[in-house]
């Protein structure tokens, strides 16, 4: 079975989350300007998750691109990840609405990181279904920022507990590090090609 | 007729079913934990119907790997099963937001079981199209499983008039059986290929 | 320019109609079967319309096969059908939401009405592009469906001011007429394959 | 890394942002004429905005026409003209809403702006990626119709201060400059093939 049909799948599913979440962006009533100020926690949000899923919008079309055969656990692994994607409209509109509050944040944070694991997972996945000579595994090498983002949203759900602006500072951080795009496969197609 | 755009049309369809499905987690109004209790039964039913709806999107995948021509019944038995697809987003919120009352989980199981129906009819379809050596017919068999799943939805709604907690454990038991992959069709794809 | 990204494009907003007229099949607050009983118009105005897209998309998509360049202008005589298609989730709902009576049937007709007119003329536009041997006007023949359909239509939208009953006989007859696939294009492809 | 998951990435959100502005027009309670008066100006608006997507959907099918290799930075680029228009259902909306009053129009304005920026900043990424001998620059030429746009969208800003009819004119002059297909890129491929 090829790649086609799950990236279209996947490409379909991530195409609506990032669509859908402007659906809570909930038109004002009133026309001055006074009545955008509301909106501006949930835009910030918005903006923030709309990197979010193009970063892994980005990596998951890389990674798709040295995985040649899907099997029945990477069709599920990748519908896990599609699940706490899937959830991200919800916990960046509650979190926006509720201007960055404690346990708003702490569950953005632990959407994130459940994506993370989802996403970790689905690349296990991937690199068990390549055998010993997995290309991916090369690819990603000992993938430091894979696992370190995992830390750090466990850190930010903690620090929403205590210091709420040092959550979003966090969140904010780790787009940061991944919005650079991932060479390491690219330059894997790349030699495969020579 | 290939069936490349019967696939693209499915695939968008069906990704959008499982995505907006998220609209019915209503977004509280409060910021604290006890806001997100009432959500909870919304968020099972969720978890349920996104399952429900990656076996689908898996099974239908697999079935029209082996399908070659497209004819104008199978379109419109197609269309049939993404109607009542389609209806999932609506039985599941009704079903959650009533925590799993009778009727609402009587319609949800009635929903299931016609859409399981409208996968068996458009198995049927597929098959007669194919003639005398349909490799569809050799591949599923019997078809136990996809007979079964639909007794076990009468009986799923049956129970929600006297046992509303057995209904919900008969929908897990159908999708737990439906998660492990159906290798039948893959048996047949490898020694198709060989 | 070829028309595989104009078709993935048509698909995905006919997809996307297709799915979000659902969202208008408002989750009841009850959890009685009564609770259900309002939303019987609604439903099956949503039936309707979802045959009548049924219907589009697996016409639209004969045509497209027998249509090899796509140009300026069936670009935005493609467009201008997904308008009034686009359309067709807002005359739906307030269709079924007044229980079809008079002016929503007739806005609903309208709707219908501009979609047919939508069709025919990007009909007229391929086989414009296509010269004076065009494939597509031989397929299509004196096309008396197409045009029986508009006539009809204006008969609906007149009949929804006097007898409320005729206007939907008449939305259902053009339907049963249409989900009769379109044989005339098939043959074409099947003569042009020998 | 080819413009095939780029385009159909983008071909996805388009198609929704194209399509989920229309559950802005919310169906009114009332079924008399009178009931869709207060509709009109949100109606216009639509009209106006699925125009513009149009145009965009155009614009950007031909110019990935002739871009070959997607980079890094055009993922991002792209990503960047899609935020701006996922934009346009909520400042749509709130334009409609409020009968094209100042600060919605403004934020109209501002959106289209933006993405008239993106676009030229997507346009200039893929430019640079092609090197000294882009066709892509051959084929925009001075872009002057690109350019100019990005002034009369200013213009407007400024006119929905003093002049608000003046705003929407301009809005409606610039999608009407663009109606007309792009045949600068359609020569430069019909050069290529020969």
């Amino acid at each position: 079975m090829d790649t086609g049909r799950l990236e279209a799948f996947s490409d379909g599913v991530i195409a609506i989350i990032i669509t859908i979440m402007v659906l809570e962006l909930k038109v004002p009533h009133g026309e001055d300007i006074n009545s955008l100020a509301p909106l501006l926690p949930v835009f910030l949000s918005y903006v923030l998750s709309f990197i979010y899923i193009g970063i892994y919008w980005n990596n998951h079309h890389h990674m798709l691109q040295i995985c040649e055969k899907v099997t029945g656990p990477i069709l599920w692994a990748n519908l896990h990840l599609m699940f706490w994607l899937s959830l991200l409209p919800f916990s960046t509109a509650w979190m926006g609405e509720n201007h960055f509050g404690t346990i708003p944040s702490t569950i953005y944070g632990f959407d994130l990181l459940m994506a993370a694991i989802a996403y970790w997972t689905l690349q296990q996945t991937i690199i068990a279904s390549q055998g010993s000579d997995s290309i991916l595994r090369k690819a990603i090498g000992k993938d430091w920022k894979g696992k370190a983002s995992i830390f750090v949203y466990l850190g930010a759900i903690f620090a929403a507990f205590c210091l709420q602006w040092a959550a979003q500072l966090l969140f904010v951080l780790v787009a940061a590090a991944w919005l650079i795009p991932d060479r390491r496969i690219e330059s894997v197609l790349v030699s495969k090609d020579h």
